[in-house]
């Protein structure tokens, strides 16, 4: 059996879902977030992890993973306490000024920043972020699924820092 | 506007979904090929692209994915066929002989299967494989989304090959 990870074993990129409305997609990132152990979850309220749709999703994730709350009228705020705290926060939506993921060098401590499900993270907020990356993406549907998204932004970041880049 | 990617120049990947059960997860699976310009999309029916919650996960996606339907009993047979015509098929799940995602280079013409959201790819099928990846995993949840680790080692194929890998 794994023993319990303790926070300071996790890896040092927080997860910020605060736009992100639909429980599913939040119970699904919590899954995510907790199978990488990723050091905190933020949601929009912390009611949303009592949500059925959400613990479907979630499986048992909501009992291991580290989460706190930010609603979206603080969110500007937070972003500046982290920054103040040595956190890079890094946007992560489709923009015309932003980083191909591929490209992209995570700083070791950092905040993911996901968007709404149909209109992503809003110029204001994009503007206060240390960069904005994006996945490139083919298709003629506009977009991934923003819990498929943050899953793969999450394995390029553990592909470069962590057990997975020497394992 | 995008023009509709002709067939030729989607990515030689195909997406083996058979094993998968349920609708939500095969729904989301197609918007990820689609948007990821994958060749081919295999449902254990095609079928399933008719229902309504394969529908709400994919979006409009089922209208431009190429797809195709293999059941379970079809699969061996399926695969080999597909290792006839030179595709090599890599399995993906935890298994204790898999490769490490970041450590696998895809052979270009792959077939990337997936299991069964519970109990992953019977082992008599994973014998007939060419590789068995996985993705290195933390956390006390004892595995990711069917669908979410599918689209990490999409990303991971289009990395190493693809406009990806040169943007």
């Amino acid at each position: 059996m794994r023993s319990h990870q303790c926070p300071a074993a996790r890896h040092p990129l927080k997860l910020c879902a605060t736009l992100v409305q639909n429980p599913m997609n939040l119970g699904a990132l919590c899954r995510t977030a907790e199978v990488f152990g990723l050091e905190q979850l933020v949601l929009p309220s912390l009611k949303w992890a009592e949500d059925q749709e959400f613990r479907k999703l979630a499986v048992s994730a909501h009992q291991w993973q580290p989460m706190t709350e930010c609603s979206v009228d603080q969110l500007s705020h937070w972003m500046s306490q982290q920054q103040h705290q040595g956190m890079s926060i890094i946007a992560l939506c489709r923009h015309n000024q932003a980083i191909p993921l591929p490209k992209f060098l995570f700083p070791k401590r950092s905040v993911l920043l996901l968007g709404r499900e149909l209109t992503g993270i809003p110029e204001a907020l994009i503007a206060q972020c240390n960069a904005v990356v994006e996945i490139p993406q083919y298709g003629q549907v506009d977009s991934l699924n923003v819990a498929v998204a943050a899953a793969i932004a999450i394995y390029a970041y553990l592909s470069q820092y962590g057990d997975m880049a020497t394992e």
